[in-house]
C-alpha cells in the first residue's frame, strides 16, 4: 500500500549511553493510516473518527507498544527507567499558509467519481496520487507549541516520555482560548525539534532509513555525509539535493536546530546505528560551523 | 446497541472545590466497543487490532477530548491547570479465576453459526446475551498493579491527571518480567479504587447515572442512601440490594477504600452532582464506621 516505513526521533540530553534523560517522538504514518483506513471501511457500523482523532487514538496505540517494548529492552539491560506516554496536542496557526495548499494524502484511495463526490458532499480536498488513485489530501502547517510540554519538563529527568506521537494532534487556538482539532498532518521532523528546543536538548537525533544523509543521492557520484555545517547544509538545501517530505525536512530540522543554539548537534542516522551515532562514530552530525 | 453510558471516576486530594489534585479515570465502554467494531468490521482491508491495543487506542482518543474539554472548563474559570492523559498499562494475574470464566460481551453480534465458526478458528469464547445475538466474551481479572503510578504520581500535585482509562490497558508479567497485554476488561471501579489507594486519596468518587445508591432499587419501598458504613453496606451487599456489573462494584471499591484506611470516604453520585457531593451535600457518602 505505499506506507512508509516507521521512522522515530529522539531528543536526548545528557550524559552518554543509557543517559536517563532522552524523548521519543514516534512516527505513526503507518499506523495512524491503519486506524483511517480502519474507520473509514467501518463507517457504515461506526461513524468514522475525525482524523485528528484518528491521531490521538495512534499516540495511545504506539505509545503503548513502546511502553512495552522499551520497558522490556530495559530490563534486560537491569535497568528500570520507567517509560511513559502522553497524549500531546501541538499548536497551529488557524493561518498557515499550508491551510491554503492541502498537500499531504491520507486514508483509502478512490475513483475519480468517488472523489469528485466526496469533494462536493464533505468538502474534503482530493488530489491524484501518483497514478494509484485519487485520495483526500490535508495540509501540513508548522508545529508552533506543545500543548503539554510542562509536563513534558516534569517528567524527563527521570522518565522516558513518549511525546507528540506522529507530530501531535494538530489544534487551533480560538479566541475563545479553546482548542480545536484540525484535519492536518504536522511534519514529524519539525515537531521533534520543536520538541528538542523547548526541553533544551543537547542532541536532537532524527533516525530514518540510511546511515547517513547523502548528496547525488542514488547517483554515480553519490556521497555519503558524516557532517555538515550550517552554510554547507543550507547550499546543499539550494542544490536540490535533499526530497521535499523525505531527508528535506530532517535536514532543515537540524539546521533550525543547530541556529537555535549553537553550541547543539543535530544527527540523522539509521535506528540499528544510533548509539554509535550518538558516540560520533557514524551518522551524519549537522552543527552550527 | 445497547451500549453502556460513559461513567468517570475521580479521586480527590487536598482542599475543596477547585483543589489542583485530581486524576480522572475516564469509562471508555462505549468508545473502547466503537473502536472493536470499526476495527472488526474493516478487517478485510486492515487487520483487526488485538483488544488490548483497542484499549490503548481508546485511552488515547477519550484522553485527548478530555484534555481539551477540561482545559476549555478551567480556562474559563481562569485557571490554568494543565491536564495531562498516560497510557496506562495494568498489571492482573496470569491465575486470576476470572480467566477460567470469562463473562464480559465485547464487539459484535454474531449469529450462532457465526459464532461457533469464530470459536473454532480463533479460540474466543462466545457466549449469547440476552436475546440479542452471540458475542465474544472476555474475563474481568481483578487490577493487581499500575505500571505507571510513579508517572502519575510525579504529575499529580500540579496536574490533572487523566489515567487507567477503560480500567487501564490489561497486562500480564511473565516470568522473564515481559508485560504482554491480554484480552480482557478490567472493572473500572476497581481500577479507580486501587488508583486512589496508591497516591493516598482522600476522596474516591464515583460518578454514575444516579445521584444517590438505593437499597430495594425500583421498587415501591425504593430508599435512597445518604450514608453507609462499611458495615451496613456489606449487609446491603449480602442482602443482593446491588446489581452486578452495574452497582455492585462501585460499593465494593468503596468498600474497599474506605477499609484500606478508615479515616477516608467514598462518594458515589452523578456527575451533575459531583461538587455537592464532595461538599457533602448530596450523594451516597461511604465511611468505615
Amino acid at each position: 500500500m505505499g506506507l512508509e516505513a516507521p521512522v522515530g526521533r529522539a531528543v536526548h540530553a545528557g550524559g552518554g549511553e543509557g543517559g536517563e534523560a532522552q524523548l521519543i517522538l514516534p512516527g505513526g504514518d503507518v499506523l495512524g493510516h491503519r486506524i483511517l483506513l480502519a474507520s473509514e471501511t467501518a463507517k457504515e457500523v461506526v461513524p468514522a473518527m475525525p482524523f485528528d482523532v484518528c491521531g490521538a487514538m495512534s499516540q495511545g496505540y504506539i505509545g503503548y507498544h513502546i511502553q512495552q517494548a522499551l520497558r522490556y529492552a530495559l530490563a534486560k539491560r537491569n535497568k528500570n527507567t520507567p517509560v511513559v506516554s502522553l497524549v500531546t496536542q501541538m499548536v497551529v496557526e488557524a493561518d498557515d499558509p499550508a491551510f491554503q495548499n492541502p498537500s499531504k494524502p491520507i486514508g483509502p484511495f478512490y475513483s475519480r467519481e468517488e472523489a469528485e463526490a466526496i469533494q462536493r458532499e464533505k468538502g474534503y480536498a482530493m488530489k491524484e496520487d501518483a497514478g494509484r488513485g485519487w485520495r483526500r489530501v490535508v495540509p501540513s502547517p508548522l508545529p508552533r507549541r506543545i500543548v503539554e510540554i510542562g509536563q513534558v519538563r516534569d517528567l524527563w529527568d527521570k522518565t522516558i516520555v513518549v511525546t507528540c506521537g506522529g507530530g501531535g494532534v494538530p489544534v487551533v487556538e480560538t479566541a475563545q482560548g479553546r482548542l480545536e482539532g484540525v484535519a492536518a498532518v504536522i511534519d514529524k521532523d519539525f515537531a521533534a525539534e520543536l520538541l528538542a528546543e523547548q526541553v533544551d536538548a543537547d542532541v536532537l537525533m532524527i533516525l530514518t532509513e540510511v546511515e547517513k544523509v547523502a548528496i547525488n543521492w542514488g547517483k554515480p557520484d553519490q556521497k555519503d555525509l558524516s557532517r555538515m555545517s550550517l552554510a554547507e547544509a543550507s547550499r546543499y538545501v539550494e542544490e536540490g539535493h535533499f526530497a521535499p517530505g523525505s531527508m528535506l525536512p530532517k535536514v532543515q530540522a537540524a539546521m533550525k536546530f543547530v541556529r537555535s543554539d549553537p553550541g547543539k548537534k543535530a544527527v540523522i542516522t539509521s535506528l540499528d546505528k544510533a548509539l554509535d551515532a550518538l558516540a560520533g562514530k557514524t551518522g551524519t552530525v549537522i552543527t552550527f560551523a
